[in-house]
């Protein structure tokens, strides 16, 4: 069963070790336990529903409450300590683009705001519900989930928008096809959460960002349905796509999506290199992105990321020998990891390894095979689950990302990882905090930074800390000319930056585009851009 | 000097020997020549402009009438036969995105009309000067073409947006880069142009669609300045770029762009393979194209196309001996012929050229080598001057092109070219018609159709066969279900199409879009979208 106030399946543990444990109370001291608020409890202190009775909309304060909030830590807080806030007036949940279209005018009737909420892993705040006059209606997608075709010649797929990750390839797989999209939050986050979200996923060297993959499907707006057909490519006017991708909920609500699929891959490998230290590193990645290389992945992780990822690993004596062998052959202190991996054809793999090892090597890289990859490979959807077991342990993690060109990518890293540093030492506290580069282009690469710190076990003054926190960080990253984010989209957690790198004029063109298809601001208002 | 009432510069001939004239004569009849139009007889019959005097505004009659028109064969009827119609008011040479700035406040002082002007290569009627009362100033943009950054780290070029193909290259080579976009206009079409409605050249298999060049700069909108940043990737909302492109002048000018740029190949080459027939040959290609290889090119003739192009070389003796040995290998009649195109390093030159034969021989594909590859990149730019040659000869060339997914291309090749000779056998006339896939994807292919007809020689009856062509092969593509077009953009001729792709919902919101940034109407109103 899914954790109502925390990561995933209850059944999935992924503890700390004793040794990581220990790692962690070294750098910032020993953490806090706080008693969890109960479900029951929570679900009682839920006003009662402003909405009438309407065909399904389940109005009890179960459902209300379970679908509320997304993962980010503010959200983390409120779940945890039992401190909700507001919560939807009630939650539906639709089985077909028809069933969207009489929502939406039931919503249009009683003057509702809506919400669409996918899978519910938003870390940027994007199903926040304001508080206000108006009722709230969360749309819960996840009914929507049917492959409701599949055209192999031209390999586009189409789905119910509320399909979740492993649904999604399971039900392509048993044709021989993958999406290969698969963002940490795979698990839980759905198709189209991922596309108004414009999310990235960990292959997106092979199969690209969301945005390439999305082709076309159905939109329903205040105003009526937008039907975006498929074309391989055009050049007739605007892209619809281009309005519906990252619209978070602004313009309508995606129904249906068809997505570029590929043939199932012949291999799959995932290889692990070390540098002896961050400029070479980044020196090779960025040969390696520039070569354009048939590979899957490129993931660089700073030396604290590679120390910490080291640790977490456990297995003391294995890695100690391993960081032996790397002492001799130059990487100590200092060193850096880097983790490529492949997706494709057995002749495709020969030729793009050989490629990137040749280029690696010339920048002191030590490859170390395929063993830490595979390791990687199983664990990369369950390390999320560390939220989980450092949170009992007293912890609480948070990570921001950016993306930048070349030139800035090294100052970025450092400007967060100091911002964060600075934000907890006027509380007094220290903060553990690395960084990897977990996209690559020929352009410039994703920032990517973790934070774990202790918490204080009161509400009100964890919830101040990460706001010192996310101000600070959200402010260097502008500050270093970094997009707000890369991956995880804007909701209410980003909004207030989002003028910083659209400008005033490109703000205005974004409010005048969402007020066209939802004249009555009642399409997930405050997400995005700010009123 | 570059031709005023036809295509490139007068300097180059590229004529029709004997054999094609008497291929092109058994096709389509003996065509008749016309006597063009003289300059200044043109120039003479321009009515006075009706903008005031301001600044640098060229108002000559000469200036008016070089800058009114682009290269779409009603253009092309209009010119030659001296029947010019409506030409702006003045045109301006701005060398800065300040000047553009002042210009489009004089334009709003004056309430004129602002159409924007790049290289003046439209074949879309993007150019086209309403008639009405208001004055119509074009701003030409060709004086905005420098170098104004280069980020080697990043890869990224600024240029103003006025730069010529030729020139953009050419200064891009003197550091060792290439942008990599070679549409066959690339000698007189332009950085902006390409922006602004979403062009592809012929490498796009490497170096992709300008869109996924395209990756920030500035933009002067009647509601002031666009500035747009470079990120490798964002997922903050709307990307602003693709408000930009393919906005073919109605938001506002585009005054400087940064694109991503690559490295000067180390090797490039251009091979030729027969197929058999055309399914053959079509299977083959799909199957190119979801492998991935790295090519930077694909282009595959129909069997009418490929016989043209053979006849067309000349050489007759070489091209029997040719023809001879495909027989022998089983590429007989119906035989159709791919060029595919490399661009990149020799270690991906060997892989990719040894992956390409292997799937072409399974499908019965005959590679001849790179001789008539290297024939074809030598003539790329030159072909087009093709029309000059057959226009003397009393014959129009004219294009369509449009895009679509896999199960639908050979169809709609079928009903396009059965549509334009329907067309003219409305008129007892016959058209000499063939067809070839210029850009190839995972999901389907671009759809590229040539006519070539005989001229009645009278302006009305030449331009009422071709509305009657235009709109026969339009509501082909329209019911074939494919975009109105891949490459060459909306411009007045293919807005009346739009709404089929786009449906009434979304037409709207590039209404409310438009209306947004000019709210006079101001900016190349009826193209793309008509009011």
């Amino acid at each position: 069963m899914r954790r109502w106030n925390g990561w995933g399946d209850s059944a999935v543990e992924y503890g700390l070790h004793a040794d990581a444990l220990a790692f962690l109370r070294a750098r910032v001291g020993e953490g806090a336990r706080v008693e969890d608020a109960g479900f029951e409890a929570v679900c009682a202190a839920a006003p009662p529903s402003r909405l009438p009775s309407f065909g399904s909309v389940d109005r009890t304060p179960q459902t209300r409450v379970l679908n509320a909030l997304g993962q980010s830590l503010p959200d983390w807080l409120r779940l945890r300590y039992g401190d909700i806030g507001p919560v939807p007036d009630g939650v539906a949940f639709p089985e077909s683009d028809g069933e969207v279209r009489v929502l939406l005018d039931f919503a249009r009737s009683v003057d509702a705001i809506v919400i669409p909420h996918g899978g519910g892993t938003s870390v940027a705040g994007h199903l926040a519900v304001p508080a206000g006059e108006r009722p709230v209606l969360s749309i819960n997608l996840t009914r929507m989930r049917a492959l409701l075709n599949l055209d192999r010649q031209s390999q586009l797929a189409t789905f119910g928008a509320g399909v979740y990750g492993p649904d999604l390839e399971a039900q392509l797989r048993a044709h021989g096809y993958t999406l290969g999209h698969f963002p940490q939050s795979f698990e839980y986050s759905t198709l189209g959460g991922w596309i108004v979200t414009r999310s990235s996923g960990q292959q997106s060297l092979r199969y690209g960002r969301i945005e390439q993959m999305y082709a076309g499907g159905r939109v329903q707006t205040p105003r009526g349905a937008l039907a975006i057909p498929t074309f391989p490519a055009s050049a007739a006017g605007t892209d619809l796509r281009e309005l519906v991708l990252g619209s978070e909920g602004r313009i309508g609500i995606l129904t249906e999506a068809t997505v570029r699929v590929s043939r199932l891959p012949e291999r799959e490998a995932f290889h692990a290199v070390f540098f002896p230290n961050w400029d070479a590193a980044e020196a090779a990645v960025r040969e390696l992105a520039q070569a354009r290389l048939p590979l899957s992945m490129l993931r660089l992780s700073n030396a604290l990321e590679t120390v910490t990822m080291l640790t977490l690993a456990g297995h003391a004596r294995l890695i100690g020998l391993l960081e032996r062998y790397l002492v001799l052959r130059g990487c100590g202190e200092g060193k850096c990891m880097l983790m490529f991996g492949f997706s494709g054809t057995h002749s495709d793999y020969r030729h793009a390894v050989r490629a990137a090892l040749r280029i690696s090597r010339a920048r002191g890289g030590v490859h170390v095979g395929t063993r830490m990859g595979e390791k990687w490979k199983q664990n990369r959807f369950r390390t999320v689950y560390l939220r989980n077991a450092a949170w009992e342990q007293g912890y609480a993690i948070d990570t921001v990302e950016t993306a930048v060109d070349w030139p800035r990518v090294k100052p970025m890293m450092q400007a967060v990882e100091q911002a964060a540093v600075a934000a907890f030492a006027q509380y007094g506290e220290r903060v553990h905090t690395y960084t990897h580069l977990s996209h690559l282009y020929a352009q410039g690469a994703s920032v990517y930074t973790t934070f774990v710190f202790r918490l204080a076990g009161r509400y009100e003054v964890d919830l101040a800390r990460w706001r010192t926190l996310k101000a600070a960080v959200s402010q260097a990253i502008v500050a270093q000319g970094g997009t707000i984010s890369h991956q995880h989209g804007v909701g209410s957690d980003h909004a207030p930056y989002l003028a910083a790198e659209k400008g005033e004029a490109g703000v205005a063109a974004l409010r005048a585009l969402f007020a066209h298809f939802d004249p009555d601001g009642r399409m997930n208002p405050g997400k995005l851009v700010q009123p």
